[in-house]
């Protein structure tokens, strides 16, 4: 089982993502890689010690930020994501495919290429979250999907179960994302999706717990939130920007007075490790989920530790089948789900 | 000029929003208030000092958050917040009113007996952030309508630039909240609203800079933040939890080792007000923005220094006439913003 990786995608290519396969393949000796890039750049970063654990898509070329998504994934078949998800498509031997790169494209090609499990009515991207227990929390969509219907929002649930339960999780918890904790708080999209999921739940489909508030989304009291993909974007880049305001001020105070400069002394390895930990580089990368084989997002500006965490993620769904666990949560769900 | 305050609403009533006012009073002794609720309590607290600015309406009825907003506002005429708020309609030397108690009811009763503003489609509430640059900045709306139109959204986007004008904010940057920076981002509701606010632009009402991504809600670069109700209390909420999850880790890092105990003991009296500095305390409420006179909401969990500054709120909305500025806003935008 092999895992593919995009060399040229993302803000620092292709030195980091490369450095982090590197650092993936020294760490996990039974890994095998798939390097989509320039042979030029990664024959010598693996020569003499990893030549045997990696086969090389030679290209150069790449699709950027500034192309537009659908027309990019036409046009440049000769792309490092084209020609690594054509290749994932097409061989046995290729569980996943990761990419920094542009995630619009990603989404598309992996919607055009691998294209959807039956039954699915939208992929969606499920990043996880860090939270007060220590543990995390999955976030279902986050941005693949910006106009939901209900049916589309129970697909989340139960897919974002599937992936949990896949990862030795039981009965993961699924809440709403809503305004209030109580039943009848809501939009008009939560509404309508409260009695699915709670048809879900009944039929033991899924465990929900109900509606929850944004401000618990980090209590640990939750597996699974779920939401639309702007709401999920929204809720993503909010605790983003609420964590480096907050890092901002603290070096603020570490910065004027002699007391706080002491203080920051003797905080600052923690508070690095700590600042680490509810970083995206923590978590790697986020699966599309939903499509027939697994494909990693790893963020735009990844580094090579994110990298090498995104292939992890990519392992970890490959080998506990994630498609056979989605296939079976979706099964019985049909005539519930059906998008009219 | 008096601002009419409800002492019998909110988590830690009577005894939180009396503090409250007797701080406000002391700090500011020009202030006059008037204090609904119990007469035998309010009577000692502010006896030998403050009763020459100080009127009672006296009742001990008050709305809980379990009783329907509607029902509650409709047969509970005697409660504190109908009492207070039908002051505020009937009496032209009040000129707003604060309560911390249930939001739903709140906001309704607002509507009914206050009643909205000509041309204003939705009353919405306008709550402050923190920001990088030490400023704040305005969330529209952040809860009051769950569903909205576009039409709605460029409503917020006028009031909440008429209310920072009030305040001596010129200019201020209005951003769209959606998933990406570039005009083409956003779902249904947002692609539909940029092209309002960009003629409101264009005809000078507002100054809209585009689609902002909620990553930089806090950067200071936009003074508002325009979008639904249900994605502005998201993203609310969200912060609220992202603090509590960076604060809880920093706790913990000061508690596990000699060194971050000697660090958090060098820091923490700053790390405290740092952490007042991006609570609701710092803020104290929020305008119920678009209604004829000014209504403030204080947070459910206020105490003293939360209703002490959100008396202020109340008062510095009334000082600058901000149901003026906002027809004023409104004015020659009918024909583009009438909801079909």
């Amino acid at each position: 089982m092999k895992i593919a990786l995009d060399i040229l995608g993302g803000d620092y290519a292709p030195h980091e993502p490369l450095s982090g396969a590197v650092k993936a393949l020294k760490k996990n000796t039974s890994l095998e890689l798939v390097l989509v890039g320039d042979r030029a750049i990664i024959e010598p970063a693996i020569a003499g010690k990893y030549e045997d654990r990696v086969e090389i898509i030679h290209t150069t070329d790449s699709i950027s930020n500034e192309d537009q998504p659908t027309v990019a994934i036409r046009k440049q078949p000769n792309s490092s994501m084209v020609l690594g998800l054509s290749a994932l498509r097409e061989r046995d031997d290729i569980a996943a495919f990761v990419s920094a790169g542009c995630t619009g494209a990603l989404l598309t090609g992996a919607f055009m290429k691998i294209g959807r499990i039956e039954g699915v009515s939208r992929p969606a991207l499920c990043p996880f979250l860090p939270n007060m227990k220590g543990g995390r929390t999955m976030l279902i969509d986050c941005g693949a999907n910006v106009d939901c219907k209900p049916q589309n929002l129970a697909h989340f649930a139960l897919m974002g179960t599937a992936y949990l339960n896949s990862l030795g999780v039981k009965n993961p918890r699924v809440g709403l994302v809503s305004v209030g904790t109580e039943d009848a708080k809501g939009n008009e999209q939560t509404l309508a999706t409260f009695p699915l999921l709670k048809s879900l739940s009944e039929k033991g489909k899924i465990n929900f717990v109900g509606n929850m508030e944004a401000r618990d989304a980090f209590s640990g009291d939750y597996d699974i939130l779920v939401c639309d993909g702007f709401v999920g974007n929204v809720l993503l880049k909010t605790a983003e920007g609420a964590f480096k305001l907050l890092t901002a001020k603290i070096k603020r105070i570490c910065k004027t007075s002699a007391r706080g400069m002491m203080g920051g002394l003797l905080l600052n390895g923690k508070m690095k490790k700590m600042k680490r930990s509810v970083s995206d580089e923590a978590v790697g990368g986020t699966i599309f989920i939903g499509v027939k084989k697994t494909v990693v997002k790893a963020h735009g500006n990844s580094k090579r530790i994110a990298i090498a965490n995104a292939i992890n993620v990519a392992l970890d769904a490959s080998q506990a089948d994630l498609s056979q666990h989605i296939r079976d949560a979706l099964e019985g769900t049909e005539e519930l789900l059906s998008v009219k």
